[in-house]
């Protein structure tokens, strides 16, 4: 029936059998796993169901629908899901007395929840999204090979710049440019953010004021967006002169995602942006030497609120005054807000295999947003750029 | 600071009436209204916050993020949010003590809505998912308005396709031609879903056994996709002469959708896809006789198995076999599965000014998919059309 590349059968097993380590640790006899991302990243198929994974075992993936092209997209044994009401016996048929049940409870919504922890009426709760994140924060050599290929087709973009580039054209129209081109090379048009309401539209190319205008979304730069529906990225505002154009593109590549900004200028830059970018890079350098295994993600971050304070930009940093966002950075997999995140207050240590974004970035209201951003894989010996794109601004003659 | 057009004063005052007016109905002494299409519906902002309705008197949004733009672009008193712990306390010192709380349990994650409901210990829960969709489904005039726009945007992409049809070229390169036309009509590019995992990708055509190709996606066709990681829509599989191509598409205007299938072939179309299209035509055309104020949502749905069998179609009636879905149509808004869902045990009454999508579709596996879709208005004297593309199969030379 198919003729896309599926998961590799050891990344699947290696997935199930590192989670299972997990659920012992917790001692949870089992996981219901329901969103579909996490379905994706532990059967390799995206289709409507219900993981069971016992602690030791087979899990069995209950499907809805499609059935016929779950069997064929994943190595686990599939059921169809049958009655709902009945899955809670089913599954303790096959799978023994469940005592101990752990659930995404950062993702599913409170009603299918309450309605799943209906079916083990004897079973306690744990919440799983954090493991589980941990563990997908690390990557292995396959998904590696996947953010690689991303990173090819979003330096593609950058080369292509000079091209795209004039003053008097939209934003819209540039980010409908470079939407195009990766939708092209087998962009699936869905950036995924785990995080509630958080949503990723396609085309974050901001330009100086519109760049400034805070947003609703979790991060450094917003922009104006086309309609208040969608407050965030392109706007139908014009490229200017001398302003900032800040071009953050992600693609997808079997699901993993790429993040990175590069800025460009048309005609010369205003010098308080030209010094920020600096400033920028210079944090970036620091965190590339600090992101070692071991160290704290909160770090990260601290540090480079001390190198924007030095610079005389602390009120500017990711975000102006009351509409700053409180991080440096993010890590990046299947979704956009994956772990590790560099932000004060977390204390967990960074390790290796790690994959994040790191993307210092300074607001000016009215005028634009300078900074840069690399994706990274964190590396005994530091971080090792996965992003493989010229850093140097893209300056376009006037 | 915005030069976007925001939703009129007068919109955002009658929704909210109409809302208390239900909370009256429930005696609920409030509604926390935290998803962002909700939000957007209730204040005519999208930024990041919690929205509290009280029965009687004026709501006060408490956002995180931005203050300052939602202070732009919504009418209702903005407050900034503080410390979430805080919140239940300034809410009941505000509007009184809520013994009686509305939460949004078809979308709220578990995680979250346990720590709301816990700054409300006294409060008993209660879900307002289902009332406040209701609400959304009937339509003003003002949302008419945008989604009539958005069948404008939709039938000059119909107007278009002798252009971009043609032999050889691939799913993906038909779909990112019509998806970067949209985009520059200003599609915010997020096709927003309520559903839990749903997710819509951006390019729906799909052509001949690809298209009969079965996914999670509750439509009734599928797509390969491009990628396992969407397994839904547009693939790379080239267009061939004599198979049905089917070109399901979206566009948002200020949020608002459309929904819209036009079926496309590239010389003689296969005989038995030629007479299943007729009967989907059929069946839209009764719909359109039958679908009146009164009449519940799911005799649509009874009535249109009754033609598909009559025409010996049954087993390939909106999908195949296992995998066919179990409906005939949905109300399109802000989300494309909103209320009234056409589909066996919804009992509940058509109501003038509800707007829905009505998509016959008939699944041949290994050939193809053969359908139309069109947007509605209920009016008293039956289904008005809104989408304007001619209905004809776009037949391109060989």
């Amino acid at each position: 029936m198919h003729t896309l590349p599926r998961v590799p059968e050891n990344e699947i097993r290696n997935r199930i059998a590192r989670f299972q380590t997990t659920l012992q640790e917790l001692e949870a006899d089992g996981a219901l796993i329901t969103q579909n991302v996490d379905l994706y990243y532990l059967t390799g198929t995206m289709q409507n169901g219900i993981l069971f994974v016992p602690q030791t075992g087979e899990p069995c993936f209950y499907v809805k629908k499609s059935v016929t092209r779950a069997e064929y997209e994943t190595i686990l044994p599939v059921q169809p899901l049958g009655r709902m009401r009945e899955l809670g016996g089913i599954i303790e048929t096959r799978f023994g007395s469940v005592k101990k049940l752990a659930i995404e409870m950062d993702v599913l919504p409170y009603g299918l929840a309450t309605r799943y922890l209906g079916m083990f009426p004897q079973a306690e709760a744990i919440d799983i999204s954090f493991p589980l994140r941990l563990q997908r924060a690390i990557k292995s050599e396959y998904e590696l090979q996947q953010i690689k290929k991303a990173a090819v087709y979003v330096n593609e973009i950058v080369a292509s710049l000079p091209g795209y580039l004039q003053k008097g054209k939209t934003e819209l129209e540039l980010s409908a440019n470079i939407e195009h081109v990766l939708r092209l090379k087998g962009n699936i048009g869905i950036y995924r953010m785990r995080g509630y309401n958080q949503e990723l539209c396609l085309g974050m190319v901001a330009s100086g004021s519109a760049a400034a205008t805070p947003t609703y979304f979790d991060g450094p730069a917003g922009g104006l967006g086309v309609q208040l529906a969608s407050p965030q990225g392109a706007s139908p505002k014009p490229l200017k002169t001398g302003e900032p154009i800040l071009i953050d593109i992600a693609t997808t590549v079997e699901g993993y995602l790429i993040d990175q900004t590069r800025m460009a200028v048309i005609g010369d830059l205003d010098p308080e942006m030209e010094r920020a970018y600096e400033v920028a890079v210079s944090i970036i350098r620091e965190m590339e030497q600090m992101g070692k295994p071991g160290v704290e993600w909160q770090a990260l971050y601290l540090r480079s609120l001390e190198m924007a304070e030095k610079a005389g930009l602390s009120n500017h940093f990711m975000g102006y005054g009351p509409d700053q966002a409180k991080f440096l950075g993010h890590g990046v997999g299947l979704e956009m807000d994956e772990l590790p995140i560099l932000a004060k207050g977390f204390r967990q240590p960074l390790q290796e295999g790690m994959v994040l974004a790191i993307e210092p970035k300074f607001t000016f209201p009215g005028r634009g947003v300078a900074g840069i951003e690399n994706t990274y894989l964190v590396t005994k010996d530091g971080l090792q750029p996965l992003t493989i794109a010229p850093e140097e601004i893209v300056r376009i003659p006037e």
